[in-house]
């Protein structure tokens, strides 16, 4: 089993691991210490042993800091952990709401001067350089974590094996990469790349360093003249040959060679880390602030990615339905828990027999627990599935062609009339992009608003973007294109990207419908003058609970679109899923 | 009659112009020269005398600009002139399509070193230092129009007396609303005001020193102590007592009080002249760049405002109905021109005894004029409206009481299915703006695409916002909010915008579709979980042509909003017409 649901906080042990971190900072002379959540890799999972923030407060969120000063210590987390980080926190911690509240405004407010360290691996420039330009008299300096030698019992390294992504996967092969890549480098003589899902992605490997996210930890060097320069446990690589083009250092090489090489070099200001950027500065080395130039290649997914992508989803979508089947039999009976239900999941997924781990802990959200965005349920707070309740399952599976990560809320014996109302109007929002046409250079922001506007009638709104991108075989969070008011950068062909409206009613239930969905070009319609146009394919192909909706909230044209996506359900997992689970999907498509 | 239908471009004139004003520069030491067509006010419209753009080449739009370098010279203009301007210009001048060419570029192309003029009365701080930015090695140098020398007869400045907008219709007394700004400034000690249709707004004054626009040229200071500094022709403003919290100077003492001041002083570099803020640094004051202090209070318009905008719509909606009655009866004989519909429709609105002056000039685009977004009719152009064309009127009055702005598309004759279509497509957006309630802190960006998604299924759109700001018998167009991709300031209360989806055939028809619109707080629904929510009111009240509707296209809830709206139409604007209109408006608001 991938999940666990085990509690990881230990609020007990802060106390006395805060007073020791503070005669660290005293003895190094300095006022205060900031602690990130994130690694060197500034991904959303850690390994075990950077997860120095939990370590020093036992707050176990994705995201999040520690201030710690002479006498207070604040916790910064985002809207999704304010309640969380109250019950995994002693009290000798200060929650703070971040970003509300900045982390060089909370300083600059309780020190008139002083020194503040703060580890260059473990921030960006772009991070450095905002906390700094708050800190009023306060000077941010350069220092080593002092955690990693007060932690005594540390882990070690991951050490997961690197594997390959074969060409008939990946659909472009390592040296095409490479060579693509590095022409478009400009006047930069090389890119650091610190990404791991962006060196994943170039060289054609996967790994195992972390949960979830199927990647290695190792830094790269990609050179304008068409070569890689790889930084890894030599161990975790001895099985694969990664060919002419790539050239495989120790991991502790890669400073030594950032001072060595000739610039001017690229590097992501708002990835890397700003210890990078410290090493090319002081070897004279001049640097191209730029994005990694790996992320609008890795997001355009090719055909053959495209078409793995859709195995992996009707795949996922068999066992998905039958998943959804037994649960239909057994829930009303009121005899299951979440955990059962997560469990359940998982066994449908491991047994396609292709499950290599899950996209992210399954959300196993009954009643008021679905109103909490981010759930993960604990022995806990693990409570049985109640009749009369809305659950939500939000899950995905990491396959080798492909991601998944989708969402449905189901009835659970009878619902009430408020409910079908709102899981009617966050259907309309999520066709609403199902359907869309829109012309080449549309960004997230642009389109957000559709998936909303049916809520908005109502009064109902959600707290979140429609949808992030997500990867193949990568992270299922995956940028630079997103649905939502953030959304800058322009959709293309290629992109994958989550559609997944929802709605909320604190302390009574929660809604949310996610499907996968790629951009893909249009083709031109009579008449057309838009010049090119781009809408969405669909990847997602499992029933929408058809109880919990009231037809009369539909356009036809919506009522149109579901009915034909309950279709092409019934004829592409038909044939996957045999006996009750046949049944049980004939009638979830039957027409509405 | 306000409108004109003369042609105004003379560009045989350009060449000798041009020859004369290369001599000045070149006698001056410059390697180039650039025209602006603003004035130091910054706005759509100039006087006469400041046409210096006009008078070198030629071209009227109302933006662009003219870069001379001793070999050539281009005349910048935007998308919307790009047909006028070839026509416009003699062949010594060279179009350039801007902004997607800057000028910068343009010159740094052309130029490898050397010195540019351009005169700080006549650019902002903020398009400066843009223009610097680009320039390379070329150096901008500050040098006054040498255009005001060379040209003969030039005008004089406009004269045109200034009158109150007495508080009955202002909604807020003069001293109150310096008050209330001056309380908010801030470390500001004073603000520069120098948009003319802010001092208006501030000063609850109107004018007549350009078209269209009901303002007086004037510049202001506004002190943190609650009082003004007004510079203006003595003569225009000789009628008007402006009490005790007005100042009132000459014109010329401008200069002199600015070095007078004591800062810090508040400016706003995207409007102000940069020459404002040269002699606020020559005279050793601090200047706090910001927005000038009345955009927005000026653009949330108060109850009074509001009630004297729904009074000038009801009005301009009998006009318009007696107009469009008119229309219908006579259009589809085919002897009407385009003239005779600008000439009846301003007749119509004069009639009402109200009318100070149209808010710009009518659009009157018969079949492929219909598809030039801003086209102007004059005798040269205008044609008969042929049966079977569609006819796009976009026209607006200035009433002491409120600013209008609508466009109607009508049927003269039998029109094809295309046309329907997308005339239909067009209304849905307009409909679904009308509809709409979104959460408070929604810009214009956020809800655009909201008006294109009906077109864009057909692969369709259009080139243009979907709507602008409107003052209240003041600009026709006014910042700072509207409904476009560029629409970043979060809608408030009391805003008032125009609505207005569009689709352009090329060569062959044009639609528009306009209602203006206010922010409306929404009353809260039941279960609404939203804090707060915003809703548009209607406040244009003229049938829309139910002979150009596909009904199948519409949904339920689209149909009822329109059968709604032409029985409120009926309901408000039947008392107000007689005879052969009130039979006309009885039908147009037939129920669909």
């Amino acid at each position: 089993m991938f999940q666990s649901f085990s509690e990881t906080s230990s609020p007990e042990t802060g106390p006395a691991r805060l007073a020791a971190l503070r005669s660290v900072i005293a003895a190094e002379g300095l006022d205060g210490y900031i602690v990130p959540r994130a690694d060197l890799y500034q991904g959303e999972y850690v390994a075990p042993r950077d997860e120095r923030l939990a370590w020093l407060t036992g707050f176990t969120g994705s995201a999040g800091w520690c201030v710690v000063l002479g006498d207070q210590a604040g916790v910064f987390v985002d809207g999704r952990y304010r309640v969380q980080v109250r019950a995994q926190v002693a009290d000798v911690f200060t929650p703070v709401d971040w970003p509300e509240v900045s982390l060089a405004a909370w300083i600059a407010e309780r020190l008139v001067q002083g020194r503040v360290g703060l580890d260059p691996w473990l921030v960006t420039p772009t991070q450095w350089r905002e906390i700094e330009r708050g800190l009023g008299a306060v000077t941010l300096v350069r220092r080593p974590s002092p955690i990693d030698a007060l932690w005594q019992d540390r882990p070690a390294p991951p050490m997961g094996r690197v594997f390959e992504q074969p060409v008939e996967l990946a659909g472009e092969a390592r040296e095409a990469k490479i060579a693509r890549l590095a022409a478009g480098l400009g006047p930069a003589q090389a890119a650091v790349i610190t990404l791991p899902d962006s060196l994943a992605w170039l060289l054609n490997i996967r790994g195992a360093d972390i949960p979830r996210n199927p990647v290695a930890h190792g830094l790269g060097i990609l050179h304008a003249g068409g070569s890689v320069d790889l930084f890894i446990a030599p161990a975790k690589i001895a099985d694969i040959d990664l060919g002419p083009a790539v050239r495989v250092h120790p991991f502790e090489a890669f400073e030594a060679a950032l001072t060595g090489l000739e610039g001017p070099v690229r590097l992501d200001p708002g990835s890397a880390p700003l210890a990078v950027a410290d090493a090319l500065a002081s070897a004279g080395v001049a640097i191209i602030e730029a994005e990694d130039p790996c992320i609008l290649p890795k997001a355009c997914k090719n055909a053959v990615e495209l078409a793995g992508t859709r195995a992996a989803h009707l795949r996922d979508a068999a066992a998905m339905v039958r998943f959804l089947a037994w649960l239909d039999a057994e829930a009303p009976g009121g005899g299951l828990t979440e955990i059962d239900v997560v469990k359940r999941l998982e066994a449908e997924r491991r047994a396609t027999n292709a499950l290599r781990d899950i996209s992210f802990d399954t959300i196993s959200g009954a009643g008021p627990h679905g109103a909490i965005v981010h759930y993960r349920v604990t022995e806990r707070s693990n409570w049985r599935v109640a009749p009369g309740q809305l659950l939500l399952v939000d899950s995905g599976g990491q396959y080798v062609d492909g991601t998944t990560d989708i969402t449905r809320t189901v009835a659970v014996g009878d619902i009430g009339q408020e409910e079908k109302d709102a899981f009617t109007r966050v259907l309309k929002g999520m066709i609403a992009i199902s359907m869309l046409r829109f012309p080449r250079g549309m960004a997230g922001r642009d389109i957000d608003a559709l998936a909303r506007v049916a809520l908005w009638q109502a009064g109902l709104d959600y707290g979140h973007g429609t949808g992030h991108g997500v990867g193949s075989y990568l992270c299922v969070h995956e940028g630079p294109a997103r649905i939502s008011r953030q959304g800058t950068v322009a959709f293309a062909a290629g992109m994958i990207l989550s559609n997944e409206p929802g709605f909320y009613r604190d302390g009574a239930y929660g809604i949310r419908i996610e499907n996968l969905i790629a951009v893909e070009d249009a083709p031109a319609l009579p008449g057309q003058t838009v010049p090119a146009m781009l809408r969405f394919e669909t990847l997602t192909w499992v029933p929408i609970d058809r109880r919990l909706i009231v037809p009369a909230l539909l356009t036809e044209a919506e009522r149109a679109w579901l009915n034909d996506y309950h279709a092409a359900v019934l004829a592409q997992v038909g044939p996957l899923v045999e006996g009750a689970a046949r049944d049980w999907l004939r009638q979830a498509c039957a027409s509405l």
